[in-house]
C-alpha cells in the first residue's frame, strides 16, 4: 500500500474478530452459512439505530428525521427505521405501500416524485399522506381526485429554489428542472390553490445530494430557510411543514473524508431561532436517505476462482453489477472509482497483494474493486463491498444474464 | 433542428403511417392498447427475421450464426431466433434454461462466463452443452463434474487474445483480461486437457464489442484467424469449431453511421479460404446479440405531464432509466449521449419544440433525452426509444423506487 495515495475513510462500524469481519455481532463466516448463499446484502440493525441516535444528539431537537426510503426499501430496514424516526418519504405507489404496512401514520408519510400517475395521486390521497406536488397540473389532478373521493388532499409544495447546493453529488434543484416548482412561479401556485379544496401543509425545498461539505449544507440551509420564509408570505395559511431535504453524504471513495455532523447540527441550531420566530407552528423535517442507510450494509460475494492474468490477479466471484451495480461505478459516476472493499474473512489477511475484483458477468463492465490493495484470496473466500446500504440491490439491474438473485438480511 | 449538428443515422425499420409509428404491422397508439399499459418494450418479429437474412445474405454462407442471447433474454425473442439462426450462446444457468426450452439442440448452445459455478458447469454438462472454458481452473473443475456424471464434457477454450479491437465499444480480450485463457498460455493448458476425460470442441476468440469501423473488423477477423491456426497446433484433435466472436455494432448516437455488412462480409470471405485449407473440418461461428435484436425493439412510455422550467420543457414520462438504464446514458457511458427518440403518435408532429424527456424518479440521472428536436407533445402521448431491442430491460434497475415493472411484447 502506498501511503501517499488517497485512502478510503476508515470504516469504524463493524468489528473484526480473528481478523474476520463482524455483522451483527456475527462472524461473516458465519452470517454466510445462515443466509445459506451467496451473493448477500447485510445490514446491521445496531448500526441503523446508531446512526439515528447520532443524528439525534448533533441536530437541534426540533428537527424532525424522515427516512427517504428510496435508499433502501427492504422491508424489514423500513419497519426498522419506522419505529426510530419521525415519518418516510416515498418515491411510488409501491413504496406507499410498503411504508403504510409498517404502521407509519399516513400524516407523517409524503410522497414526491415529477411523475406521479392519476392512479398514485387517488391511493395516496385515498391513503391520507402527504403529496409534495412537483407542478400546477399535478395540483389540479390532486384537487379532482380529491373531490372524487370527498378527501381534502394534504399537500406540500416542492419548490425547486433558485439557488443550487455546491459541492453536491447530484443537483436536484437550482436552474431548469423536472423536480419541484420553480420557485418564482410558487406564489401564483399558492393562491390558486386557495380557490381549491386542498389542506396546505408547507413546503418542500431540496437542493442535492451526497454533500460532504459543511460549509456547502450551512449555505444551503441558510438560502433554504430564507426561500421558506419568502414563500409562506404567499401561503394560504401558515405552513405546518417545511422539509428541509437531506443530501448528507457519506464518503464512498478514496481521499473522502466523513461529514463533520455536529458541525452541521451547530449551524443549523444557529439559523432556526429566525424561523421559529416567524413560523412557530412549522415542523421542520430533515429527509435523509443514503445518510440513513449506507454505512451499515455490505455487500458480499464469494470468490469462484483466483486468475492471473498477463501479471494481473482477478477475483472472479459470484456477485457482480447485477447486484451492486453503483460499486461497479455505473450510477451516476463519471469516472469510476473503487468502494472500500476487503476480503471479510481475511481483513487483513497474511500477504497482501493487488487484485481486482470481477463478477461473473461477460462485459468488463462488471467490476468490483480495480486493482486494490487486498489480503490474498482465492476461491470460497468472501469479498465484501462497504458503504452499500443505499443504493445498491435495489437500483441494480437483478435481471441481466440470468443470475441468480441476491438475498438481503437484516441482522 | 440545426443540420450542421450531427444527426442520428435514419431509422428505416419501422414504417409510419398517418403521422403514427408502426411497430409488427401496427400502430403504436393500438398496440398500446393491445399491451394495455405503458411503459413497454415491443420488438418487431419481421424485423428480428429481416436481420437474419440480411446477415445470411452478406457473410459468407459456411459462417453460422449464434445468437448471444445476453442482449434480450425475452423467452419469446429467444424461441424466435431460435428457429432461424444455428445456435445459441449463454451466459449463466438461467439463461442455459431458456435456450434448452427453445429445443436448440444441445450440441448448438455454448455457455461462456468468467464466473461459472460448480453447480452451472453440473448443469451444463448435463445438458451436453459446450462450456468455453474461461480458466485452467475452470477446465479442472469442469473434468472432475464430467467424471461424476459420467459424461465427458464438450469443451472448447476461451482466448484471451494476444491484441485488441480497435474501436470497439467495449474491450473484451487482449491486456490482463478476466475473460477466456491469455493466448499465451493455451499449448500449456491443450497438453494438460490431453489427459483429461474432455470433449475438444475448438476455440471462442473474442475481442470486443459494438464496432462500427468495417477495417477494424477485418483486422481483427484476420488476427483471430490467425491465433486459431496457431493455437490449432496445440490441440489435442483438430478443431471442430471456432468461435470468432461479433463485436457489429448498431448505431445508437449522432453522428454514428451504420456498419457496413456488406464488405465485412466481403472480407471475411476473402480470409476464410486459407483457414479452410488448414482446419476443414472447424464450423466457423459468429456470435452476434446486439445486431440481430438492438434495432428491432423500441421502448415506449407515456407522458404524464409537459412542465416547463425556466424556460426548458420538460416531458415527465411513467418510463425511465428504471426500464432503459442504456438509454438513460448509465451502463457503460462515459458522457451521456441521446438515444434515438421521438413521439411515436406524432413522428413529425406539428410544431416542434427542444424538449427533454424524463422519467418519474426522484433523480436526475432518469433522463430519456437531454434537449432534444420533439414534435410539441403533452399528457397522454407516446414517447418511443428506438435501438432499444438489446441491453434493455435486462440491463436495467427494474424495481428501484418501485415503479411497476415494463412488459414486453413481440409483434
Amino acid at each position: 500500500m502506498n501511503p501517499s495515495r488517497p485512502q478510503h475513510a476508515p470504516l469504524s462500524g463493524f468489528a473484526i474478530v480473528d481478523d474476520c469481519l463482524q455483522v451483527g455481532g456475527m462472524a461473516l463466516t458465519r452470517l454466510a452459512e445462515r443466509v445459506g448463499q451467496t451473493p448477500f446484502y447485510a445490514y446491521d440493525r445496531a448500526l441503523l439505530s446508531a446512526r439515528v441516535a447520532l443524528l439525534r444528539r448533533c441536530l437541534p431537537s426540533e428537527v424532525q428525521l424522515h427516512y427517504a426510503m428510496k435508499a433502501n426499501p427492504m422491508p424489514a430496514v423500513v419497519q426498522h427505521l419506522a419505529g426510530l424516526v419521525d415519518g418516510i418519504d416515498v418515491a411510488s405507489g409501491g413504496e406507499l405501500q410498503v411504508a403504510l404496512d409498517t404502521g407509519m401514520a399516513p400524516a407523517h408519510i409524503s410522497f414526491a416524485g415529477p411523475g406521479k400517475t392519476d392512479g398514485e395521486l387517488r391511493r395516496a390521497i385515498a391513503a391520507g399522506v402527504v403529496l409534495n406536488l412537483e407542478s400546477a397540473g399535478e395540483m389540479e389532478r390532486a384537487a379532482v381526485i380529491g373531490n372524487a373521493l370527498g378527501i381534502a388532499p394534504r399537500v406540500a409544495v416542492r419548490v425547486n429554489p433558485d439557488f443550487e447546493l455546491k459541492s453536491s453529488g447530484m443537483k436536484m434543484g437550482g436552474g431548469p428542472k423536472q423536480f419541484g416548482v420553480d420557485a418564482e412561479l410558487v406564489p401564483a401556485m399558492l393562491r390558486r390553490m386557495a380557490a381549491l379544496e386542498l389542506d396546505f401543509h408547507g413546503f418542500h425545498i431540496y437542493c442535492g445530494s451526497q454533500n460532504l461539505k459543511v460549509e456547502a449544507l450551512r449555505e444551503a440551509h441558510e438560502k433554504t430557510l430564507a426561500l421558506a420564509l419568502r414563500l409562506a408570505e404567499a401561503a394560504p395559511r401558515a405552513p405546518r411543514l417545511l422539509n428541509i431535504g437531506g443530501g448528507f453524504g457519506i464518503p464512498y471513495f478514496p481521499g473522502e473524508q466523513r461529514l463533520d455532523l455536529e458541525s452541521v447540527g451547530i449551524n443549523l441550531g444557529q439559523l432556526l431561532p429566525a424561523l421559529r420566530a416567524r413560523l412557530p407552528q412549522a415542523a421542520i423535517v430533515t429527509e435523509l436517505g443514503r445518510y440513513l442507510v449506507g454505512e451499515a450494509g455490505v455487500y458480499v460475494a464469494r470468490v469462484i476462482e483466483r486468475k492471473v492474468s498477463r501479471g494481473q490477479v482477478f477475483l472472479v466471484t459470484d456477485g457482480g453489477l447485477h447486484h451492486h451495480l453503483a460499486a461497479s461505478g455505473n450510477f451516476g459516476q463519471v469516472i469510476r472509482k473503487n468502494y472500500p472493499v476487503a476480503i471479510g474473512n481475511r481483513m487483513q489477511g497474511g500477504p497482501r497483494e493487488t487484485a481486482s475484483v470481477v463478477g461473473p458477468l461477460c462485459t468488463p463492465l462488471d467490476l468490483l474493486a480495480d486493482q486494490m490493495d487486498l489480503a490474498q484470496a482465492g476461491a470460497g473466500d468472501l469479498v465484501v463491498v462497504f458503504q452499500s446500504g443505499a443504493y445498491g440491490l435495489s437500483a441494480s439491474p437483478a435481471a441481466f444474464l440470468g443470475h441468480p438473485a441476491a438475498l438481503e438480511v437484516l441482522v
